[in-house]
Formats: C-alpha cells, sequence, structure tokens
C-alpha cells in the first residue's frame, strides 16, 4: 500500500477525475461536501473512539473537532453555491475607445488535482476531510491525502468513509484518493498529475517538501502552514487591573490540546513585576503524552536549549503520567531576549510558553521586530493605553491581529484569515475560512467568445444569478431558481 | 551606480518608505499615480524620441504604448478607489452557535516593498512605468525598478520623472527607487528589505531570479511572466471561408513589433490544404533589427533548431536592413510534432511562426496537451463547427482564450488576465489588468479589535464606503463623500 505505484495511480486517477470535476457545477461539489458530512456524523461515535485510541486528545475535544470538520465541510459548500468566490467579471467591447477593446470575461476555475497533507493536531480537521480537503474539492478538484502516521487507522478510516459518500454523491472514480508512507509522499509532490498542495506541519517538513514543489520540471503552488510563536502583549494596566484572569486564560490556551496548536501563544510579553510567570505557574495541569515521537524530541531538545539561556527561569508543572511532558512556564527578561533574539523567539510546540518581562512598550517592539511572520499577534490592555504603535508593529508581523482574547480557537467563517509572513505559512493565503478556495483556483479570461461556448457563470444572462462585476460596476447576486 | 551598496540603499529605502506608503490611503495613492502619469504625458515627446533610439519600436507604437502606460496608471487609480481590491469582509461576533465566534474583519493590506524586473519588449508598459509598478505603488507599496540595459537612457529619465511626480505629490522619500546591472538585481532579490518581485522576461533569467527569491532565509513571492507559445487553431471550414483575411491577420500579429510580444502566435494549427503558410509566406515584411544581442541569437539558434526538424519547410521573408532578421514562416505536419512535441512546440521569441497542417482536430487535441501553459490560446472557426471539445482542451493550458481575433492586443480593464500555467507565469495571477494588484497584497484578521484601532475600511460605520461582505451578505460600495 506504501509504494510509490500506488500514489502514481492515485494520482492518475485523480488527473482522469479532473476531466469531470472541473465540470461538476456548484450544486454537485455541494452535494459531494454534504454527502461528506453527513457520512462523517453518522460514524461520529466510531471515528471520536478511533481517534482517541490513537492521540488521546480526550473524546470531547475530538468530539468537537469532528462537528468542526463538518461544519466546515457545510460552509464551503455554501461558500461555492453563493458564487462570489468565482470573481467573475464581465467586460463587453468597447469601440469608443482610442484602442478599441474585445468582449472579456474572466473567472476562477479550479486548478487541478490537489495533494494534501494532514497534520497530526488535528485528526480531523486538519486531516483526511479537513480545510485543505474541503476547500480543493469545493474548487472542483480532486484531492489525494497523505495520511498521517500519528493516525493511521483513524485516516484509514475517514479515506474510506469520504470515499463512499463522494461515489455515493456521483462524484467521478478518482475524487479522492488516499496514500501513505513518507516516501509517498514525496513522490506525491513529484507527480506531474498533481497541480498543488496543501500542508501542515512542521517547518522542516513544509521546507523541504515546498523545495520538491519548486523543484519540478513543471513547479507548482505549495500551500505550507508551518511555524508559529505567536505573541502575547499585555500592558501594565491590563496586568494591574486583571492579572488573575489573564493568568487563567493564558494557562488554558498554551496548554489546550497539549500545547499542540498552531496558534499556542509562545511568548507572553507581560510587565515587569505583574508576576505573570508565576501566576500561570500556579495553573499548569499534569500535561498528556504528546501526539508522536518527533513531537516529543522536538519539545525535550527546544525546552532543554531554552532552558539553558542566561537568565531563563523554567517553572515546571508535575506529571502524574510518565508518558506525558510536564507543562512549563519559562520566564526571562526583554534585555535577554534582545541580547540573543533568535535564541529566544522560537517555536516550541507542546505544553510550554515564555513570559519576557518588560519595563516599556519600546522592549516589546524591538522583540516583535525580531519575530518575523506569525500566525497570530495579541494584546491584552485597558481602554486607556495607547497601543496604537504597536498594533501597528503586530500588523506587520501577523495574519491575525487580536483583543483581550486568545488566539486558540480559529472560526470558520468569512473573515477568517489562518496565514500569515513566512514562516507561519508560504503564501499570503489562508487555511481556514470562506478564501481557503482561493488557493485551488486559477484565473482564465475568456475573449469574444461565442456565448454558448461560455460557462454559465459568463453567459450573457448570467443563469446561476451569481454576482459579478460588469463594465466596472460590483453586482449582487441575483436569486434564480437552480437550473 | 552599479554596485551593490547601492542597490541595498534603494531597498533599505523602500523599507523605510513603507512604514507610510502601507498606510496612506487610497486616495493619496491614486494622486500618485495621476502625478505620475501626469508627468510622463508632458515628457511624452522626449520620452518616445528616447525610446525610438534605443529600441527601433518604431514612434508610433511607442507614442501608443506610452498612452497605454499612462492610462494603466489612472486605471490603478480608479481601481483602488473603487475599494473592492481590499476584499473587505466583517462577521461579526456569534454567541448563538455551539461555540460563539468572535468578531472578526478581513482585509488584503500591502505586502511590502516590491522589486520591479523590467522587460526589453514594452520600455514603457512593462518597464520602469509599467504594470508591475502601477500595482504595486497602486496596493501600497515601494518600489524598486531594475532597469532593463536594452533602454537604459529611457530607463533613467523614466525613473527620475517618477521620482519627482511622487516627492511633487507627497509620496514619502524611498518609494521609488532605480537600479541597473545584473549582479544589483540578484542583490536585490536576496535583499531582506524587499517582501515580493515581479517579472517580466525570459523563462532560464526568471528561474534563476525564482531560485533565489526561494532559496533566501525568508522566502518571497515571484511573480514572473516567462514563456508562451500562444497557439491558434484554424477550423477547415474558417479556413476555406476566410482564409486570405486569416493569412493576413495572423501576418500581421506575428509580426508586430518584430514578433516579440509574449503574446505572439508562436504555433498555428490549419488543415492541411488550405496553403496558410504559403499566404502568409507571401506577406512578410523585412523585419526589423531585434531589441536586444541576446534576443538575435536565441532567435536564430531556435530558427536553426527548428529548420532542422525532419520535413520541415522555412519560407523566409526578405530583410532589407543587415541589422534585421528576416521574418519567417516555419511549416510542417501535426504527425511531425506528435513524434517530436518537445522539438516542435517552443517559444521563438521574434518574427516567426510554426504553422502545422492537420488532418483532423484530434491530432490538434494531441499536440495542445503537449504544449503545456500558454499566455493565450485562439480558435478561428465558424459557427457551424463543433469545437467545445477543443476549448475545453485550451482551457487547461491557457490563461485567455480568445475568438476569431489574434492574441497581441492585452486590453488592461477589469476582467483582462495576462498569466497562465507554467511556463507562461509562476503563478496563478495577471500582471495586466485590475486583478494585478492582487499579487502585491496580503490579508490580515482583525479580531475582537475596538473600533478606533480599526483600518477605516473595516471599522463599523464603515466611513469609506467601500464595498464589504457583512455576516455573509456583499453589500455594494456606498458613495460618500471622501473625507
Amino acid at each position: 500500500m506504501n509504494t510509490s505505484a500506488h500514489d502514481l495511480e492515485a494520482a492518475t486517477a485523480a488527473a482522469a477525475a479532473f476531466r469531470l470535476t472541473r465540470r461538476a457545477t456548484a450544486l454537485e461539489r455541494a452535494g459531494w461536501l454534504t454527502a461528506i458530512a453527513d457520512r462523517l456524523e453518522e460514524h461520529a461515535d466510531e471515528l471520536v473512539a478511533l481517534a482517541h485510541s490513537e492521540t488521546r486528545l480526550g473524546a470531547d475535544r475530538l468530539a468537537g473537532e469532528l462537528r468542526r470538520t463538518t461544519g466546515q465541510l457545510r460552509f464551503f459548500a455554501s461558500v461555492i453555491l453563493d458564487g462570489a468566490y468565482l470573481e467573475a467579471i464581465v467586460d463587453h467591447a468597447r469601440s469608443d475607445l482610442p484602442v478599441p477593446t474585445p468582449d472579456l470575461r474572466r473567472m476562477l476555475v479550479p486548478i487541478g488535482p490537489v495533494a494534501v497533507f494532514s497534520a497530526s493536531n488535528f485528526p480531523f480537521a486538519f486531516s483526511v476531510a479537513g480545510g485543505d480537503t474541503a476547500s480543493a474539492l469545493a474548487a472542483g478538484n480532486p484531492v489525494v491525502v497523505k495520511g498521517h502516521s500519528a493516525h493511521a487507522e483513524l485516516s484509514r478510516r475517514t479515506a474510506a468513509l469520504v470515499a463512499d459518500a463522494l461515489t455515493a454523491a456521483g462524484a467521478p472514480s478518482g475524487t479522492f484518493g488516499h496514500v501513505t508512507g513518507r516516501k509517498t509522499g514525496l513522490d506525491l509532490v513529484g507527480d506531474p498529475a498533481i497541480a498543488a498542495v496543501g500542508f501542515t506541519g512542521s517547518l522542516e517538513g513544509g521546507r523541504a517538501l515546498m523545495a520538491v514543489a519548486q523543484a519540478r520540471p513543471v513547479p507548482i503552488p505549495f500551500y505550507g502552514e508551518l511555524s508559529a510563536v505567536n505573541p502575547v502583549v499585555i500592558t501594565a494596566r491590563a496586568a494591574e487591573k486583571r492579572a488573575d484572569e489573564l493568568a487563567s486564560g493564558l494557562a488554558a490556551s498554551f496548554q489546550l490540546g497539549g500545547g499542540q496548536f498552531c496558534t499556542k501563544p509562545g511568548v507572553v510579553f507581560a510587565p515587569s513585576g505583574a508576576r505573570v510567570a508565576e501566576r500561570v505557574a500556579s495553573l499548569l495541569g499534569s500535561g498528556m503524552p504528546l501526539l508522536s515521537e518527533p513531537i516529543e524530541r522536538a519539545l525535550l531538545s527546544g525546552l532543554d536549549r531554552l532552558s539553558a539561556l542566561p537568565g531563563m527561569r523554567v517553572l515546571r508543572g508535575v506529571s502524574e503520567d510518565p508518558n506525558a511532558v510536564a507543562p512549563a512556564v519559562l520566564t526571562t527578561t526583554a534585555d535577554r531576549v534582545l541580547a540573543d533574539p533568535q535564541g529566544h523567539l522560537v517555536e516550541c510546540f507542546g505544553p510550554v510558553t515564555l513570559v519576557v518581562e518588560y519595563d516599556d512598550l519600546h522592549q516589546v517592539v524591538a522583540c516583535v521586530r525580531v519575530i518575523g511572520g506569525s500566525l497570530t499577534a495579541t494584546v491584552h490592555s485597558q481602554s486607556e493605553d495607547d497601543i496604537r504603535s504597536l498594533v501597528d508593529e503586530l500588523t506587520l508581523i501577523a495574519g491575525r491581529v487580536l483583543f483581550d482574547g486568545w488566539p486558540t480557537g480559529v472560526a470558520v467563517n468569512w473573515a477568517q484569515h489562518h496565514g500569515g509572513p513566512w514562516p507561519s505559512t508560504t503564501s499570503a493565503h489562508t487555511s481556514v475560512g470562506a478564501t481557503a478556495t482561493r488557493r485551488f483556483l486559477r484565473p482564465i479570461a475568456w475573449q469574444a467568445t461565442p456565448d454558448g461556448l461560455l460557462p454559465p457563470e459568463l453567459q450573457e444572462s448570467n443563469p446561476l444569478g451569481i454576482p459579478r462585476r460588469v463594465d466596472g460596476v460590483q453586482y449582487p447576486a441575483v436569486h434564480k431558481e437552480q437550473p
């Protein structure tokens, strides 16, 4: 099953399916997504139990994550039925211009078969039937998932249910495939049938696969979500007013799911003397076994490296489970960080956070400039605080800036952006929310095209009633009976 | 002037300017673009004369190209004032959901200083003040142009006028820079201050610079437009009805500007026996000196290679100018092409086209599948022809599909798409038309943000009246007095 021959088979089947999926209507594709969601929900108990046995993330969290995953599939169905994601534009011919222009009509079309690399930390939402798969299918592309070994049985079972649901819903054979194995994953990215890659995982793994995608005779886009420090800034006033509330919020956020969220707050800037680290230390849980051996190794070596930095204090929790790494709060000063920023400001995946004590916000700004790209940046402040220039700095490095909350929740809706400057993601696109479909689409312009040869979305009468920009003016969707 | 120290200076100045340009309003940026257009128009005679002396493209063509360039600058001003390019989305907080969601507001923001590599073939429209510069400035980014040596004096003069116009219009110092030299160009792409690259040029040059952009410690997007064969298909009925008209259209299109257009029709599929090649051969002009030594060398070696293919017939024009390469029509059969597709289906930049005689459209489809990505694909047919499956194939390889016209005109408007699958461009973006701005923007989501800290475009009252999607519903622009 892990041979490269099998891989090529799934990719070849996807390429054949693409000739049909690219012509499937939005209504048909919405039906596929809904069928997958229904099927997964019918098997929720079985899937959650399987996930629990392989990941120990806890049945409640897993049941919630499965609901989020099926909700996400249904959401993408609504996104494509809305039609705006096609970015349809019509410019009629102009003979009144100094240089006359022809009739031009542009919209987005599916890019081709997509390879999706599952993450270990969200066995449903960023795995076989997760956001990458949902957005790629929604856009009209076949998908070949490279399942994650950390939840291999769950992946296989989910893949079987997805494939069954697609078949029952009338999707072409080859629309969905599932492969396993590291070598197979590399072959998949190199396979000429694959047109784009979605990836959630480590910086090293992502950068290696990206290099393969770029070195192909025909390079393809690699959409990776790789690594983030997710800075949090607590102002002096906020610490003074809400120290306990902030400590418990932070403790809950960085220990959630064993600290194995890409949005985990990894560095927290707190005012000197507010004793934020000590307060958080009193709220450390007992930890949980990490998702995989490599994650545990990376965490322990990261902890060792950080602990050895001059002036670093380490406040550890106590783990009752011998297989679990005890959560930890590390703390140091802004001056120490600025003396060795690269040494301090690194992602440490797991139940660990670094509290950096500062004396004034200029030190924080100096540190933020060194962090580089991050998925999120958070500010806790009081209304009297002037945080304008701080926020301005944060928008330079983050994809999502949030206030008086914690970054670990990522809503699936129209406005979400889950991405950010390198190394948080490899492109200016999101892997969560409506606009995630944009990764798997490309534009085409049709010039002076007979109406009958145009896709329905661009025909003069707009038979599907989608929103379009016509001669420079944006028109909303027209509610029509679906044909 | 060509030292790397000078380069870093321009990039560093751009980075400093970015802290201001990113906060400039659309109205301010539209003013910058308009000021550049005005200034170039004031100096039109001087610029056209300079361009003529360096490129020999002809004063009429150059004057037209300058008008297109200033029109393009003004067009991008209207695009940003429209506001839709920001893709603004507001999702209010929801407490009625199983998992409540926070207030989330997303829009696009400028990406950072952009390096622009000029092309030799459009000394105005794809050069110092061309589409890449206009769209990057429009989006709010400083620009550093690497001028092309094939029109060095024009580049310097244009750059001086652009810089003056920007200063007079109040743009921050460092908003625009101009550097020269091959080594400097490489340094520019590697400079940490640069956030994205726009490039128009050769496949080899583009792939080399793309590798530099990707190998940086912080990789950056490389938007290159590299190479295209631009297939044209003439059906048997069209050849029968309109042979002379098609021959003269083709002859004009592939010889335009010395055949040095990225949209030049390079391969034309014509029915056997229609004598399209012979008709075109009778319309060959006397050619013109090519834009540069490397282009001439590449053309001559390409011609030699194609001419030596088995069964290839070469119909040459006569050049009166000893410095000009005589235009040529090459012709062979579809069977010969299918026996060695890679040998035949290559871009040959210059006044050359290859007419491939076919017996039925299945041969054409087989050839098209080998061509790979192209900027354009063209069909000349009669209404009785069933070309549906042919068009379907063409949409798989091209960024623009056109009917009963010639690909060498590229209108600058909302619906234009000038891009296509590799190797025509390196991304699913256009370098011409309104959506070219998208290359130089990235999304940010603001979560639970106090209204006063939001950019005006996302504030609750929508003070600028831009179009936004609010709670899933798209609202059009509201006409308000500009503040």
